[in-house]
């Protein structure tokens, strides 16, 4: 039995170990018995550390289950590749045991002209079909179209009779929808409650009509947000006339929370979001979307340059003030980097809204202040001791709690701002907000520079 | 019935409106009515957007159901100062009400004697008592004790008609767990598994022994790793005999997977995470938040400054090197955080581990050399169209490309090696990650410049 306590579920080295000792003795039962003890997550782990000539000897001794399995865990790219290793007639096979909603992204993500073709093969390519017209990242792109939708005259033993004839496989019959004859959704019931009620009891005296539901163009962050909101288990998708077209399962809610906090983090950081795992992306395509961003931040920062360019003749005075230049846009950028990290996931949490911009920069302008006092004493005692001027140690004092204040401003303003305007506010990175206030508050600090020293 | 397919699920400002005339009008029925319209989730957004005064009003006349809700969904905070309002006997009324995890949740965090007191009072105090014993952040922490534990010679038809009887207010019987006569977690059936068997079938033999558990002290970061990979609705909680001793629900993890991406991005932004919502903690508080690192990345700031001061020569002979000073470490810097961001996330959702480290370096150390030669060239032609002098903008050129290097380097395998020694990757924060890289890039960047420059 696999160990589920550890950190590491599985021992990864010793079953690839095992199964290559398997294959390398043409032993495939064995080695096929060697996966099948792990569960899908853990074999999809194991199957993706494998070489292709590995997988493709293991795949062809696999029951189609076991390979459906595997291919709804790998990510979209990696079942992408496998797909193109195998002929129609084994992944059609294949195709027919994975959950609709699978199969839709991985067709969608094929050549037009095969995934055509492929479809045409499949069991129930009516199940299908509808799922592909939804982009990805939307509601329909999410929703299953395997579920039971049950009926407003139907009494709860008769629900549950059809829940037995229907054997379903998928987690989705814990909340069961209800819809009129037209098939619009008018209620929802879930298990626990069909299995409480009376055998005899009416399902329209059962169910709640007050349904949370989206439409498949939803995004799927506004997915997340009410399913995590309303601790939902399943939500439904309908059409512009209410029709029942899927359902979205809590296992796509935790798989939309981890790719919208990994996109936020990577966009935060200052590059685009990749698409999959980074080990598994060429350092080309990293690049793509790592370089737009840096020359962007570089032409920005040029501007720093500009502006100490433009004060040219105050450091030739006194090259001295030159010293502190890091450690005041340094901290200009580390505090308003702080601002806006706490505001961008306020605002996806739903904590903050951009309506609220005013209390929040008066929430920041009070921190600002204290972190400003809190930063000038150090400063002051850094800059005394570096170059014994009590009035330039005064200046870059002075100038930090200016330079704090304008930053946290702008850190709290900007992604409230890119929220106004619907641009994802992660979008707002660390490094942007930086860039921005480094020629700022050089700005700011020279013009104190000139007044307090005279310069 | 509230309007569940917009951004804003609710129109706040008008209900908030309509409950505040009623209260006026001292019509509390009305006011209650009004709020008992909607979910338990926006009731207690609703809620605390209510003054103080408002909130007590409202609540002498709500049913200790409906408060009892509304007290799970707030904070941990604002529902521990409602509890502090509140005389004991209507607070034990409400508790009572009360999910058991979330009861003593609300009572670890009062004064231990009034805890005490109000525990003795409670209807079932033993089912709370234990819950106490452990931290918030742990699987004992977030694990309820209300659960309906089944046993192996029981039969399907037994186990529905236990449900039945038991009529379960929590959504923890999708998943029921199976002990032996001690108690010890033997195995797991899911409620679909129950409906679908012949009522006179054995659990043992529906049930699957190969469950995944967790220890009351395991981490909830690891609770819901656990959770997302395997798609589990419930995780059981054992001790070290392995007797049950409560379950973790999947709200619960749509909570830690929430906190866990507020935290790595607060942490990553260069301050430690707020324990409540922003706009409801002090400037005060959130100052002491930040002012920690501000102070740690200044000390380590003025490290730069100290370089400048080590070529103070150089730059006397050619003041034009400082301009580029920004540019560089603003690019070194942004090039590091794209890197740490990507990693803090990819060892988060386990696709990357500290083994890796070599694998990790050597792919950022080719995405490296493509940025850092996509760089260098708009960085000469600036540098040559500001100074013409050839040699400095080939001198900032080559900076460029060593800094780019050096700082995925750095950035790559410093939350490498905080994971390899459990401290979280997320403390590697892009501001201390451009603070570590700016002195050590103005190394580079000077050297360089006395070589080619002849300085």
């Amino acid at each position: 039995m696999p160990n589920t306590t550890l950190e590491h579920p599985i021992d990864l080295d010793k079953v690839l170990e095992e199964i290559r000792q398997a294959l390398e003795q043409h032993d495939f039962q064995k080695a096929v018995a060697i996966l099948e003890e792990y569960r899908p997550a853990d074999q999809a782990e194991i199957f993706t550390d494998l070489t292709d000539e590995e997988q493709r000897l293991l795949l062809t001794h696999l029951s189609p289950e076991d390979s459906a399995d595997i291919l709804e865990e790998l990510d979209d790219e990696q079942a992408l590749e496998l797909a193109r290793e195998l002929p129609d007639d084994e992944l059609v096979t294949i195709m027919d045991e994975m959950e609709p909603d699978e199969a839709a992204d991985l067709l969608g993500d094929m050549r037009p002209e095969r995934a055509k073709r492929l479809l045409e093969e499949l069991e129930d390519p009516e199940e299908i079909r509808p799922l592909l017209l939804h982009p990805d990242e939307t509601a329909g792109g999410l929703m299953t179209s395997e579920f039971l939708a049950l009926r407003r005259r139907m009494t709860a033993g008769e629900a549950i009779e059809a829940i037995r004839q229907w054997q379903p496989e998928a987690e989705t019959i814990y909340y069961l929808f209800v819809v009129d004859r037209y098939g619009r959704l008018v209620g929802v019931v879930n298990l626990r409650q069909l299995i409480v009620a009376k055998p005899e009891a009416l399902i329209q005296d059962i169910m709640s009509d007050d349904v949370i539901f989206v439409t498949a163009d939803t995004d799927q962050e506004e997915v997340a947000r009410l399913m995590a909101r309303y601790d939902l288990l399943a939500l439904p998708v309908v059409d512009e006339n209410k029709i029942l077209l899927g359902v979205i399962t809590f296992d796509d809610l935790v798989d939309v929370l981890e790719d919208e906090a990994t996109e936020d983090l990577q966009r935060y950081g200052g590059a685009e979001p990749l698409e999959r795992p980074y080990l598994d992306t060429s350092p080309l395509i990293i690049t793509k979307k790592r370089i737009g961003w840096l020359l962007i931040l570089f032409l920005t920062a040029t501007l720093t340059g500009s502006v100490m360019k433009l004060f040219e003749h105050e450091i030739q005075t006194m090259v001295a003030l030159t010293l502190f230049v890091p450690l005041l846009i340094g901290t200009g950028g580390n505090a308003g980097s702080q601002t806006t990290a706490t505001i961008i996931r306020e605002l996806a949490t739903g904590n903050v809204e951009p309506r609220d911009a005013l209390r929040v920069w008066w929430h920041e302008a009070r921190v600002a202040i204290l972190l400003g006092m809190g930063m000038a004493i150090p400063a002051f005692i850094r800059a005394i001791t570096w170059v014994d001027n009590p009035m330039l140690a005064l200046t870059v004092s002075v100038a930090i709690v200016v330079l704090v204040l304008w930053a946290t401003g702008v850190g709290s303003l900007l992604p409230l701002v890119a929220a106004k305007f619907n641009i994802d506010p992660a979008l707002v990175s660390g490094p942007l907000m930086s860039t921005m206030v480094d020629a700022t508050g050089l700005m700011i600090y020279f013009s104190i520079a000139k007044v307090l020293l005279g310069l």
